[in-house]
C-alpha cells in the first residue's frame, strides 16, 4: 500500500458506482463484437509522469474500432502536415452520426477525421514506406502511443471486412468525387485492419496521455508526435470526437474524447491525464454506457473540465518585495535605505507567455514608485519556453532603457545567453548565483548613481 | 516605460502586421454598421491578474452584436442552471451559418445559444425581477463582465429593429413550435437591444478574461458567475462560437471565441487571458478580417492553444529527496543514518487533483526502498482545492496504514483540520512550522521504532 | 329518377364504402377546425358539360384552407404570367411537409405555390385594383370558379390569425431575403382570410371542373382563366398538390389534386371531371382519410388515371374507303372504274394535332396505290383547332403538289378560308355540301385527266 | 410526297430551329460519351397508329443510359406488381440530382426509380428465369418496346463499368441497409450493361409511344405491358423523370419525359404520341440542350400539354333530338305527335366513363318534359369499355324503372348481352339494326300506352 493508492481507490469507487449499470447492449453489427462480455468494465488513468492507475478489466484486450481514428489522424498530420491533410479532410463537426456520409457537396471532402468517411480518407493518406506497408506503419505507430507492440484481432478483422458495405460505399463515393490522389477503396481494407487492432484500457489511457502530454509518451518518454500535432488532434477530438453529442460532451465533461463501438472510450486532460474506459454495452449513439458515466463522473469529481483550470493561477511569482524586507537584509543604516530602492521578484515553475507577463508586471511593480533597481530571482524556475524567454529579455531591456538597473539570480543559466538584452540596451545584464549578491550589486549601482 | 510594455509591444507588432490588410467590408445589413470606419483596428489583452494591455482603437465603443450571446447565455445558466437551459437550447454545433434556422425537427430546440435562434430563446429565458425589467438585468449583467456600466447605441438599435425580419421569423418559428413557456416574439426586441449594447475592445477583453478567470472579473475582483458556468460558456464557445468554422478555429487557434458582425472578436485562454479585437471589415463568414488574423497570430506566436499547455507540467514537486541530502543535514554520525530513512517532499503552487497525484506519488517514492518516514513540505504551496485536499488526506492516511510515519511542514495550515486523517488512522498527523523540526521528529520516531 | 342517376348511384356506393371508416382526427391546430363534425362526408362530381352529381354532405360549407392555393396561383398567373410568377415562386416538388420552409437557399424563392411559403408569396403577388382590395379580388375570383359568390368564415379567420405564427415566420423569412417587391408580412393576413373562405363540396368540384375544362366554368360558361393557365395550375397540382405524397398519388390515382386541413380534397380529370370530397378526419399527412380513400377508388373504378386514356384512340377517322364502295355508288359501268380511283375519308369530332395526323395519314392511304383523287368528308367534325387547321391545309397542299386532286365536304366551313391552300398550290380546293357531289367532281377530274 | 409529310415537315422545322444551337457539351464522365458527335441531332415521333415520323440523325444508334430506367421499372412492375416494387423503391420526387443518394433515412428505400439509387434497386429486383439471365431478360424486354432486337455497346459498357464508382457506392450503401432481398452490388454491373444498350431516336420514340399507347407497341401491335403498368410508369416519369427540374418541365411542357446523359430525351403524350430527341451536348442538369428545346417547342406548338386536352370535349353525343325532327320523319298526321314523344340520342367514338355520363345525361334530356320513350343510336360507337358498359346498363335500367321505354340501335352488338338490364327491370331492352325501326317501335309502345 502507498499514498498514490488513493488514486486507485478513487477509480475503484467510480468503478463500483457504474459496474451495476445494466443499460445498453454490445454492438450487434458484427458477431465478434456482439459476443463481448457485457459485464467487462475497466478504467485506467495515466499521468503526465507516466504513472498508471487502473481498476477492473483494464488489462482485457479489445479492438480499437473508432478509437484508432485520432491516432491515425495524428500520423497523417505528422507525415503530411495540417495544411495538406486539411485539403482532403475538413475539421468541422458534422452534427451527424458516425457513419453519416458527411461529404462537402462541392469538394467531396469529409467533414472531419472522426466520422468514417474522414477516417477512411485519413487512412488513405498514409503512404507506405520502402520498409513497411501502410498498415504496418500504422500498427507500429499505434504501438508507440501505447508504449508496446499491438496486434490485430484477425477474427474481428474478418467480420469487419465481411460486413463493411457502408464503409465500402463511402470509399466508392469518395473515389467517385475523383479528387483524392490516393485510393480509398484500397484504404478501406486497411481501415478495417486498423479498427481491429487490439489494446487494453491501460494501453488506451497511455495513448490518450501521450496526446495530453504534448505528444511525448509519458511512460516510455518517446516523442511520438510533435506538441503541435498532439494539440491539433485533441482539438478535433474536442469538437468531433463524440459525433453529434460532441457539443454536449464538451459542455458537461470538458475533455477531448473518442469512443469506439467495441466499448472503449478515451479522454484526455491536456497536461493532466490520459483516461480510458472499457465496457461493451453501448447506448443509442454507440458510446459505452458505463464508460460514458464513469468519465463524466471522473471529470466532475476531480475537476478536470478543460475550461476550469484554477490551478494555473497565482503560482508563478512567489516573491515581490523590496530588498530591505528580505530576511537577509542587514538591520538599519544607510545600506538599508539603498536596499529599499531595490525591488526583488522571485518566480517559480515553468514559464510560458502567461507566466512571463506576470513576472514582467511584478518587476514593474517592485521598488518604491516603480523606480530603482530590480533583482529577478529565477532559481525556482524549472523551464522557460522560447516565447517567455523572448518576453523576459524584451521586458528587461525595457527596464534598462528606462534607466532601471536589473540583475538576475540565475545560477542554472535559464535565461540563456544574455546577448539579446545587451544588444538592445548596450549594457550587460549582470547574472548572479545568489540573491544576496544580486541585491548588493544593485544597491551598489544605486549608490554610485546618487 | 516599463517591463510589461513588452506585452504592449507584442500587441503593437501584431497590430502593425494586420493594420494594412484591406480585405473585407463592414457589415452592410444595417446602415449604422455599414458606416463604421473600415480603418478602425484595436487589440486588447487582459490577464488573470487584471492587467490590461491594448493597442490601436481599443477604446472605441462599438456594438456587441453576437458577442452578447455567450454572456446572456451565462446569465441564463446562472439563473436557471444548465439542465433547465438545456431543455430549451441544445449545445451542439449546427454546422450552419449564424442566421440558419437550426431548430431540432422534433423539439423545435435551437442547436445552440451562439446561433441567432438559440440566442433569442436564451434571451427569452431571462426573467425580469421586481426591481428591473429583463433588458435592464441583462445590461447590468454585461456591465459586471466589463467592469463598468455599459449603454445602448440607440441608433443601431433602431436600425436593428427595422431590419430584423429574419430574427422575427425565427422568433415566430420558435413560438409556433409551442413548447417554450416564454415568448420569443417579445424577446426578439430585447435581443435587438442586447445586440446594440456598446463596449470597447478593452471592455470585451475584460469580459473574456472574466470567463477565463473562472467567472471572477480579474479587474474588479467581482464574482460575476460561478466557475462552473464560466467553464460551460467557454465550452459552448469552443464548439459553436465561430459558427460553421468552429472546428477549424479550435484546431488552428485553440481558443474558445465569439465574433460579432460589428467587427468585434473575443477569445479566452482559460486561466491565461481574455483577448479582444475590433476591426469592422468582415470576411464572407461575418468575422472581422483583421481580428481573425490577429488572434490566430497571437495564439500561435504566444503558444496559447488550449490543448498545448506545457507550463503545467513538472512544476509541482520541487524537492524529493532524503533528509540526509538536505543542506541542513548535520555531517556524519548515527543521526545521519536515521535521516537517510526520512524522505522529504516539497511542493509548490496551487494544488489540484493533478498536482495532488504528483505529490502522493513522490511521497511513495521518497525514502530508501519506499519505506521509512516522510516529510511533506507545503510551505511554497499557495492553495489546495477541495479535490486535492481530499486526495492528500487519503494518501497520507494510506501511508500511516502502511506503517510509514509522516509529518507535514505547513505553517499556513493549508491542509486544514487534520481530523480526517486522524479518523482514518487513529493517529495524529504532526504538523510543523519548519522543515528541520519535521525531519527531526521523523528521525526521532524512527529511532524509537528501531 | 333518370338515366344519369346511375352516376349519382356510383358516387353513393363509394360514399357507403368509406362512410364507416373511423380513422383520423379533424385538424387540431385551431379550435374551429377541431370542432368539425367527424362524421360529415360528402362527395361531388361535375362534368365538362356542367352536370353536377353529389352525395352525402356535399352542400355543407367548410373553409378552403390549402385548397385555395391553386386558385390564387391561377389568379397570379392570369395577372402576371408564368414567367413573372416563376421569378418569385418555383414549381418543383419540395419533398417536404406543407409547412416546411422550402425556400431556395440562393434566392429565397419558395419551392412551389402549394406549400405555405409559396402560397403566401403568391398571395403577396396579387395586386389590388382601384376598385377592390387584393382580398376582395381574390374572393370574387374564387367565386367565379365556384359559380357563385363565396364568403369568409370570420370565426375560423380569427382563429387562423391567432395561431398563425409559423406562417408569419415564413412571411418574415421571405421578406428578410429582401427580394420580393411585395410584402409577404402584410400578405399573410390576406392569406389567413383566403384560407377561411367557405365553400361546399359541390362548389369545390365545380372549381376543379373549371380547371379540367380549360379554365371555362362548365356550369356558368364563364371563362375564368385561359386554357394555358388552367393547364399550368393542374401541372403544379400534379407534382406538388399532395405535398410529399404527390408522387405516390399521381402514380396510383393519376389525377392532379389538392387537399386542405379542413377535410376538403379536390381532383381534376382534364377534359373529364372535377371531383371533390369533404370529410374532416385527417391522416398523418393532413389529408382527409375518407376523401383520400374515395378519390383513389373513384379514379381506379372509373378509369380516370390521367395516363390511361384509351377513349382517345380510334375515333377520329370513321371512313376510309374508295368511292365505289360507298352505298351511293351507282352499280356497274365505266363510272364505277373512275370511282374506284377516288378515295374517301370521313372524320368526326374535335380535331387537334393528334387527330389531324390521323386524317392526313388516312388521306395518303386512300385510293388505290396511294394515287388518284381524295374526298375529305368533314361533316361530322365538331371543331378544328388552329394547329389541326394548319396541318390539314399543309397536308392537302402536299397532295395537290403531288398531283392528287382533293375535294372537301364541308358545308359548315370548318376548314375556314381556303386561301392558304390555294396560295401554296395555285389551285382552288373545291368544297361541297354533300359527299356525292364531291365524289362526282373528283371522278370528273380524273376522267378529264385520262 | 403525301399529306402526312406535313408532319415530317413540322418536325423538320423544329430541327432547323434548334440545329444551330451551340450550347452544352457532351457528357464528359466517360470517354466514349465525350467523343459523341456534338452536331448529331435527330427527332422522331410515333403515333398511336404506329406511324413513324423522323428527321435528322434519328437512325443513329446511341446508348440509352438513364432512358433505360422507366422501361426496366416497367419490367419490375410487370413481374412483381406495384405494391411489391413500392416496398423497395418509393415514387416521390427527390428534388435532387440524378446521382444524389436519395435514400429514405428510416428504410434505405430510394426516393424513386428514376434516380440512380432507385434504378439500381429496380434492376436488382428483376429475377432471371430458367431460360435467361436477368440482363438477357431486360435486353429482350427493351427490344419489345422498341419493336426490334437491341444490342449493347460493349465499349461504352466497359467505360461505364470502369468509372462507375458512385453507382457502386450507392449499391453498397443500399446493401448495407440490409433490407433488400436482392443484391444491388451484383445488380450494379447489370445496370451498367442496361445503360449501354443501344437504340436510335426512332426506337426511343417507339418505346415512348408504347407507354403512351397503354402498353401496346403501336408498330408491332404487341402488348408489352398492361395499360395499368404503362400508366404507372408515365406517372413516375411525370413527377421524377427530369430530376430536380421535373416540376418545371411538367408545368411548361406537360409531358412525362426522361432524359439520358448520352443526349437522348423521350416524352410521351398519353393516347397521342411517343416523342424522342437525340443530341449529345448537355446542359448543366445533364439534359440534351437541343432535345430539351425541341420537345418544349413541339409540345407548345402542337398543343400536347397533358393538362390541356380540348379535343376530348363535345364529341361523344352527335345527336340529341326528338324523332319528329329526324329527316326520316313522315310529314304531318297523328304519327307525328307520337314521334314528338320519342327522344333520339346518337353517340360516336370510344365510350369510357366520361362519355357514358354524357350519353346518360342526353338520354334524360331527350323527349319533351324528360318523359316519353328514348332511342339510343350506337352505330357510330367504336368501343365501349367495361366501366361505360356498366354505366349504360345502369342508366337504361333507371329509365325503365322510371317507366320510360328505351330502345337501342346497335347492329354491332356493342352493348353486349342485354341480360343485365333485363335482370334489373324485368323487361327486354329492344335492340334494332336501324334507327327508324327503333323509333317506330317506341312510337308504337307509346301509342299502346295512350
Amino acid at each position: 500500500m502507498s499514498a498514490a493508492d488513493a488514486v486507485t481507490d478513487a477509480l475503484g469507487q467510480l468503478h463500483s458506482r457504474f459496474a451495476g449499470v445494466r443499460e445498453g447492449l454490445p454492438a450487434a453489427y458484427i458477431p465478434q463484437l456482439a459476443r463481448a462480455d457485457p459485464d467487462a468494465f475497466g478504467l485506467a488513468l495515466v499521468s503526465m509522469d507516466g504513472h498508471r492507475y487502473s481498476t477492473g478489466d483494464a488489462d482485457v484486450p479489445f479492438t480499437l474500432q473508432s478509437i484508432s481514428k485520432p491516432f491515425v489522424y495524428a500520423l497523417a498530420l505528422s507525415v503530411l502536415g495540417l495544411d495538406e491533410v486539411g485539403r482532403w479532410v475538413n475539421a468541422e463537426p458534422s452534427g451527424e452520426a458516425f457513419n453519416a456520409i458527411s461529404l462537402e457537396p462541392a469538394t467531396g471532402r469529409p467533414d472531419n477525421a472522426m466520422v468514417n468517411a474522414g477516417a477512411i480518407v485519413t487512412t488513405a493518406l498514409i503512404p507506405g514506406t520502402p520498409d513497411e506497408a501502410a498498415f504496418e506503419r500504422i500498427l507500429r505507430f499505434l504501438g508507440r502511443f501505447a508504449g508496446r507492440e499491438l496486434d490485430v484481432d484477425e477474427e474481428v478483422y474478418a467480420s469487419e471486412a465481411a460486413t463493411g458495405d457502408r464503409n465500402r460505399a463511402l470509399a466508392y463515393l469518395i473515389r467517385s468525387a475523383g479528387l483524392l490522389p490516393f485510393d480509398p477503396v484500397a484504404a478501406v481494407e486497411t481501415y478495417f485492419r486498423q479498427c481491429a487492432v487490439r489494446a487494453t484500457a491501460v494501453d488506451l489511457a497511455t495513448m490518450a496521455a501521450t496526446l495530453a502530454h504534448g505528444g511525448v509518451n509519458p511512460v516510455t518518454g518517446e516523442t511520438v508526435v510533435t506538441a503541435a500535432v498532439a494539440a491539433q488532434v485533441l482539438a478535433v477530438m474536442a469538437t468531433c470526437g463524440m459525433y453529434n453529442g460532441s457539443g454536449d460532451w464538451l459542455l458537461r465533461v470538458g475533455l477531448p474524447a473518442k469512443s469506439g463501438v467495441s466499448g472503449g472510450l478515451i479522454a484526455a486532460g491536456p497536461a493532466r491525464f490520459g483516461l480510458a474506459a472499457y465496457s461493451p454495452p453501448l447506448d443509442a449513439t454507440g458510446t459505452s454506457v458505463r464508460g460514458y458515466g464513469a468519465l463524466v463522473a471522473l471529470s466532475q469529481r476531480f475537476g478536470l473540465h478543460l475550461m476550469n483550470n484554477p490551478a494555473l493561477s497565482g503560482s508563478t511569482v512567489t516573491l515581490a518585495t523590496t530588498a530591505d524586507d528580505l530576511p537577509t537584509a542587514p538591520a538599519g543604516g544607510p545600506e538599508r535605505a539603498l536596499r529599499e530602492r531595490v525591488g526583488v521578484v522571485a518566480a517559480q515553475g515553468a514559464l510560458d507567455f502567461t507566466a512571463a507577463e506576470r513576472v514582467l508586471f511584478a518587476l514593474d511593480e517592485s521598488g518604491p514608485d516603480r523606480t530603482g533597481s530590480v533583482v529577478l530571482d529565477l532559481r525556482e524556475v524549472t523551464t522557460i519556453d522560447s516565447v517567455a524567454l523572448a518576453m523576459l529579455h524584451a521586458g528587461l531591456a525595457r527596464l534598462a532603457q528606462d534607466g532601471r538597473r536589473a540583475a538576475v539570480v540565475d545560477p542554472a543559466g535559464r535565461l540563456g545567453p544574455l546577448g539579446p538584452t545587451r544588444e538592445r540596451t548596450g549594457q550587460e545584464l549582470p547574472r548572479f548565483a545568489s540573491r544576496e549578491e544580486a541585491v548588493e550589486e544593485c544597491a551598489r549601482v544605486l549608490a554610485e548613481g546618487d
